[in-house]
């Protein structure tokens, strides 16, 4: 038995968290198993939670030394961790901390298009992309994914047809945030040929890089070449792959010393470095967090392959290939004919999945469900949604 | 003994914090006792600590439940403290809790004037309130404060003079950084007189406001009346008086829901609220940790009386008054007559103080002495000031 089987519902109806909090508040909504904000329901690894509590003890609270910046030693454990796992190298200096990931994608909105110009977003996505967009004055242009048939892919014919001349940055999301895609490495080289063909560039969020699946391989933008990499502002950190979230921490990687200069110049005063907790977190994460990242994976690996069955079995010919990455499903149920009423029918089978319809054009009829559950919940979700929408 | 008295010289040395390694990294100042930046050299309240480590042993560090707001709870624990040590009844809606005060200073100031209008800063002062208005494109009027012969006051008439039509902003700092000032209720309302008069806004810094000593009494800026609350920007938080500067965790408060819809969208996506821990650490803080804060007050309180001591035998005659709150005392050296060679001499005692030069104008010859520091290391370096400046 896997020690994160042994969580129970009570354990997790317990728990102080947005996830498990936000239907409970909900009238009529007390028994939703919520499969939906990117939390995961298992707790960090044993060496971040070591090192939190050792920091505390240490009451060493104040001004951390290598303020302003990073506490010696942080940049180095995500240059390492790069390296080792994507066979990236980034210099410790290109490494930005700070106190999340998405006030780098705004500043990366900011700095890479002015107020009227145009970036490029590729639905379905995350919904703060979207916001980051519009709250900034920026024009949104949309290039949504494309089904092939068989998998979610760029639709680069499209994008090259949709480039004006105020385009100015397109926003790449790999892994990708709700479909699970992970890019190959031709897919990311053909959209890069055409990214420098127009001068575009690239806020490139890859949050999920280190929860990919045994078959895909994540590739860095920013690792294409040079000029890509100038033209490219990468934004990861331990949050998701760590569960993490409520530590606020991220990095944002220029490898363009110009633009690193003006992201710092739109951000002064309002951005900062993550806290010396979330510091201790991610060093102790990037340092000594593999191991329970692995096995982690193969659950969560198992977890996925029961969603595929799921709809393979309940949900035949739907757009869906298995997550090559990420803990996130994106159910095609369209073909269920429920229109606007979807969303009330799901809630009413008692789970609780992010509705489509918020991450943008073509996300109508679908829902992305958080499979980072244990196998009992899961299986019951997927029960209940086989019952409560009459599916098979 | 006090549990403070038994922290070593070589306890502190091996801290790695800013403070303590900053010198240390200096060739040739080795031995340098650091009373500079503003964190205490005392370990933080047992319950802070503990809270800390609850949270991290819980394994509930993703989304917050109140996420993108603070947890429950926060808020209230804020306004009860305000309340009961300030007789300053706020809503909780109206306590916005950030990654820190600094980032709600230049939103401040970003919200009250436009770029190209005037904000009015009164030094000495922390160096950032320069770099805020700096920064972001506003104008700085300088009206320094004066000295009285007994103390640092506003001068209202050089204020009301220095005004402009383009004037929209005042930057108050109260309890006052470098100089120790606790203003008194009548000096803030003959302030508020001419605040409400030119209709400016005012941003009040009152981070320093629980660290106030028998005799003075902090008085809410906003407090003054409601016309003066709707003006009003004020910052505060628990990182100063519970030495918790890495933490990253502020409040904001407006008084005025359209001025904070100003800020928020000022904001958006740059700014967030503090992570888990810390706002974990800022509830513990102000439901449980005034018994420590009395307690470090004490302790602080006969430092200062050491310092006036020193001034009063060694410095007679110079503009020295002893703090009202704060730890920081802000000594006037300009009798030496060392000129631009102060600093070097300052540091060749080998005692690390921050150099007035850096807070604005009328702080050349002045050197601000943080004694949140053992008795004994305080007496230290008095004794190496009184031997390297050949005082007495």
């Amino acid at each position: 038995m896997h020690p994160f089987d042994r969580l129970t519902l009570e354990t997790l109806r317990a728990k102080s968290c947005l996830k498990w909090t936000h239907y409970s508040a909900l009238q009529g909504a007390r028994d939703v198993l919520p499969l939906w904000v990117a939390d995961m329901d298992f707790p960090p690894a044993q060496a971040i939670i070591g090192a939190l509590e050792a920091r505390a003890r240490s009451g060493n609270l104040g001004y951390p030394a290598g303020y302003p910046g990073g506490e010696p030693g942080l940049q180095a454990a995500v240059a390492a961790w790069l390296d080792a796992r994507h066979g990236w190298r980034v210099a410790e200096s290109d490494i930005w901390p700070l106190h999340g990931v998405i006030p780098g994608l705004y500043l990366g909105v900011r700095a890479l298009a002015s107020s009227g110009e145009a970036v490029v977003l590729q639905p379905p996505l995350y919904p703060p992309f979207m916001a980051a967009v519009a709250d900034t004055g920026r024009e949104t242009q949309h290039n949504p994914l494309v089904w092939t048939g068989t998998q979610w892919a760029f639709d680069l014919d499209q994008l090259d047809a949709l480039i004006r001349p105020h385009t100015r940055a397109l926003v790449l999301c790999n892994p990708h945030n709700p479909t699970g895609r992970v890019f190959s490495r031709e897919e990311l080289a053909a959209l890069a040929e055409l990214v420098l063909r127009h001068r575009l560039w690239v806020i490139s969020d890859e949050l999920h890089s280190d929860l990919v699946y045994p078959g895909a391989q994540h590739v860095p933008f920013a690792s294409l070449g040079d000029e890509v990499a100038e033209r490219t502002v990468t934004l990861l950190g331990p949050t998701k792959s760590f569960n993490l979230a409520g530590l606020k921490v991220g990095f944002v990687i220029t490898q363009n010393a110009a633009l690193r200069k003006r992201l710092e110049r739109l951000g002064a005063g309002l951005v900062t470095p993550p806290n010396v907790m979330a510091q201790a977190a991610a060093r102790a994460a990037y340092t000594q967090g593999a191991g329970w990242l692995e096995d982690t994976l193969a659950y969560l690996q198992r977890n996925r392959d029961l969603v595929t069955r799921f709809v393979e079995a309940y949900l035949p010919g739907s757009a869906y290939a298995p997550p090559e990455g990420t803990y996130l499903a994106w159910l095609d149920l369209r073909g269920l004919g429920l229109g606007e009423t979807l969303y009330e029918r799901l809630l009413a089978c008692g789970v609780g999945l992010s509705e489509g319809r918020h991450n943008g054009p073509g996300g109508e009829g679908f829902a992305r469900l958080n499979f980072a559950t244990t196998t009992t919940i899961l299986e019951e979700a997927l029960e209940r949604l086989r019952g409560g929408l009459r599916l098979g």
